[in-house]
């Protein structure tokens, strides 16, 4: 996607169709790979939920695989978000990275690609690659956390176990009462948790 | 699996090598939802891991979803680990919590269980019902918790959610440092988090 737009940026005019085209088809397999996984995801379902010929696809992405290369892709508008989280003041951090965690899976584009991340992540490797990379490169790159690599990495991995666990139940497979119990409801009781990963003593 | 076993108990004898077979292909089935989740699983796969004829599969379990129904049924001994679990003093349920959940993944027939649900619940929802189940039956069954049944429920739903945002960030996806962390130190990290959820204050 983000390759994509890079091309189209220095290709304009006649290829604005084929953006336009590629970036419904993106849309389409972010959904198809959120419901129904990498092996429940076909070519043909993604053609139709973008409303294009199959062949266009391969034409576009070339395979399954780089059709969920591009899906699974984070919006640049996330890492924004995230990377601006970050220099909440430490203190703050838990309460600030839970309300980014909801913003984000109520935004309808960054939702459906954080769904095709962990809907896929356990089958193909190169998505769990990918989802080591989100997870390392936005959740866990925090210099000011932790004495050393070691204590900095565990302490934002705490953060991202609590994070997804939470947004799977919520948002995945919807178990009651936290699917619906309400955003400021979730804030007062997950942040307290999250800051004693970012800053609490984790020996005792 | 346990309505088999409830049948073989009932009907000794020349059904003893059935009830032998049904094992092995229940445990052939439980590896393979768990690797591959639903849609990659196939009955001519979990056959072949179980060395077994297809279809005795078909014949004993009737369909796939007969199969992964006896593939994610927690087993027993899994349910009483749990219910003692639930003795635990309230102040000290924080670390039992958390201890519990490690000695399951490391078990060989819990593990391959508990990771079949979670890998399996997303895109099914029979299964989605069943991690609902296990998850408000065992998880969350508790009734010294919380100050009536919402709060109950809110509190064991964020004890899961972490339960199983670790697990699968140290067991399924294998993301470090956290999957090499040892026992020890997840307890200490975790526990008190987990304390929280169970007699913490949620709304401040």
């Amino acid at each position: 996607m983000m390759r994509f737009m890079a091309k189209k940026a220095i290709t304009p005019g006649p290829r604005d169709e084929r953006g336009v085209l590629a970036a419904r088809i993106v849309a389409g397999a972010r959904d198809e790979f959120a419901q129904h996984g990498w092996a429940g995801t076909t070519i043909r379902a993604v053609a139709r939920a973008a409303d294009v010929d199959p062949a266009l696809v391969y034409h576009y992405f070339g395979s399954k695989e780089g059709l969920l290369d591009a899906a699974t892709n984070p919006p640049q508008k996330w890492l924004e978000h995230v990377a601006k989280v970050w220099t909440t003041p430490v203190d703050q951090l838990g309460a600030a990275l839970v309300t980014l965690m909801l913003a984000s899976w109520a935004d309808e584009e960054i939702g459906p690609t954080l769904r095709a991340i962990l809907q896929t992540a356990a089958h193909e490797p190169s998505t769990r690659e990918k989802l080591r990379r989100v997870v390392e490169g936005s959740l866990m790159g925090v210099a000011q956390l932790g004495s050393d690599d070691r204590d900095r990495l565990i302490r934002s991995g705490l953060v991202s176990s609590q994070l997804m666990g939470f947004a799977l139940m919520r948002y995945v497979w919807k178990i009651e009462p936290i699917a619906s119990m309400t955003d400021d409801e979730a804030i007062a009781a997950i942040a307290p948790n999250l800051q004693h990963y970012v800053d609490g003593d984790l020996t005792r």
